[in-house]
């Protein structure tokens, strides 16, 4: 049998990495499987995925090739959950199939139809997170999806998701405010306070706010477990540091954050785009004010956030294992998402 | 490694089965290679593929089981080249970074970025089948797609990719008529002519032409290698066999057609639906005037094509080797379609 019927076929497991972000400190009257939120990731490329269809970067070039130093990694997207059955899905990738079928817990199979997935948020309206959306059409009642109410305009006028859904599952929009109210009515996910972020990165290359941005285009998450006390913050586009985000960066317990490039002409260099990294939204990771600074001035002596990146691109050479670039991360704590990575908070 | 690792990591190809269509008769002087023109399964299964991801019925149950009598497909399309090197795209399927890993043919890597895919058809505006090409955003040059202006005018307004593409590689509308006209422009594929044929079946649900059909919202495709004097009919999606249609069907040497459902009820008695086959503009395989009879009246008494059910649904039980209604296929010569198949013609 091939490798990609192997796929298909099969109820296939992802290698799930357990990461406990902190071990200790838990109260004792309660079981510790009752504080814990799991947040996965499904995916922990940008957009195009790893290896990209029309690519023939080195990094791309060795990943077909099967060289041991690179692991394939499907498009941007995680989802959250506390009792492992439903799950919040944090942007829907055009991978999404795939990533069902790599997380079985997201197909519990209770009934004839039947989803995991019991709510979707979006945290800006790329392609490369919303389009997944299109393939959940199927679905038996109308997808509470969670929007800013500039991301769900973009999804009714440019890429009218919204009406387009309208026409199979339907759509119910949630409105997700920037004013630092938490997001109401995700009463699936026990004692988990999520409150968006707003932050500079990109409106999507289709959208009218993409030369001259609004507030709500993008946004990051805190996601706090307040049975744990412990804090996320998950941004997989940003483009710009500011205090704020500094500040929720800082508080962190962990940081799931945006390491799409390593550097600012990495494309142009290649000959991939004759784009540069903030063109589109991004820090880079290398440079003065780079995220790799960003990350490393985190921390207050006894208490350091734990750093991962999200959304890497596929001509990043942090992608190699064997990597000058990826030693350097190692060097200052930064880890690499994969997909199936689990992280217990 | 997770399967899902190995099928993202690796090069992998699919079973390839090869099916010459006529073996004999051909022309002593030219070499046989140079008369083959390919067409390739990409994907074999309708909308949601199998398994689709919400779904629980026996056959998704029991291939998500590993069950050793059912096999997974990708969703509907197929690809046609002469030289194996430059392919003529039939329907973009949500399921296409998928299909161009599983078919390496598709990614020659003869420059940095590159790909197989040298222009696309659509059939038809179902989600299912042009979704796809909102992957495929990242090419170097506009994409040249050919559709029919009632297929073209869904991708510009329901459901605008013509619009999103713009943004991003951008797009070439090659005009599709119904008049018996071949397509033109197709110079990578020699001494093939292709012809569009308006056949009835249904617009999208999104569509305004889904109530009201026009002639054009569904083709089916006449593929003739101009070299071997051989014809293949393809119709992934039809809902009534016109006279027209019937005759393009009885002249063909290999028939490719839509084998959705095996009954007119299907999904409503699994539970899956309200609808019925003919809702969605898909003749059921059995019963009185079903595809199963009209594929039986084809052939001459020397001559009979060679017929291959496409654009399976999960809930198909031919989808089972060992079903009674697979043994009834193969009692009437009927195939069914898997990922990865090629026919050369």
């Amino acid at each position: 049998m091939s490798i990609s019927g192997l796929a298909l076929k099969s109820r296939c497991t992802s290698p799930i990495v357990n990461h406990t972000v902190f071990k200790g400190a838990r109260p004792r009257f309660l079981p510790g499987t009752l504080l814990s939120m799991k947040i996965k990731i499904l995916g922990s490329a940008a957009g195009g995925g790893f290896p990209q269809w029309n690519c023939n970067c080195p990094n791309c070039r060795d990943l077909r090739n099967d060289a041991p130093n690179v692991t394939g990694r499907t498009q941007s997207s995680i989802a959250v959950s506390t009792n492992g059955q439903d799950w919040l899905l944090v942007n829907a990738s055009p991978d999404i199939l795939q990533q069902i079928r790599n997380n079985p817990e997201l197909q519990p199979a209770r009934h004839i139809r039947d989803t995991g997935i019991a709510a979707i948020l979006l945290t800006d309206a790329q392609i490369d997170h919303v389009t997944g959306l299109l393939m959940l059409r199927e679905h038996a009642r109308p997808w509470p999806i969670y929007a800013t109410p500039s991301v769900w305009h973009d999804l009714s006028t440019g890429f009218p998701i919204a009406n387009l859904l309208s026409h199979y599952c339907g759509v119910e929009h949630r409105r997700l405010d920037t004013d630092g109210q938490p997001v109401g009515g995700l009463d699936f996910l026990d004692q988990v306070r999520i409150t968006p972020v707003p932050l500079k990165s990109k409106a999507p290359p289709y959208s009218p706010n993409r030369t001259q941005g609004k507030v709500g285009d993008n946004i990051g998450l805190l996601i706090e477990n307040l049975r744990s006390g412990k804090r996320v913050f998950y941004a997989p586009g940003l483009g710009e540091v500011e205090p704020a985000i500094r500040q929720h960066m800082q508080q962190a317990d962990l940081v799931l954050v945006d390491g799409t490039l390593w550097a600012e002409d990495e494309m142009i260099r290649l000959g991939l785009s004759g784009k540069k990294s903030s063109d589109m939204g991004h820090l880079a990771l290398s440079g003065t004010g780079g995220m790799i600074e960003v990350l490393d001035s985190l921390g207050d002596g006894t208490r350091t956030p734990r750093k991962v990146l999200v959304h890497i691109n596929n001509s990043n050479p942090v992608l190699r294992h064997d990597s000058p670039e990826r030693a350097t991360l190692q060097r200052h704590n930064i880890e690499v998402a994969e997909d199936g990575m689990v992280f217990e908070v």
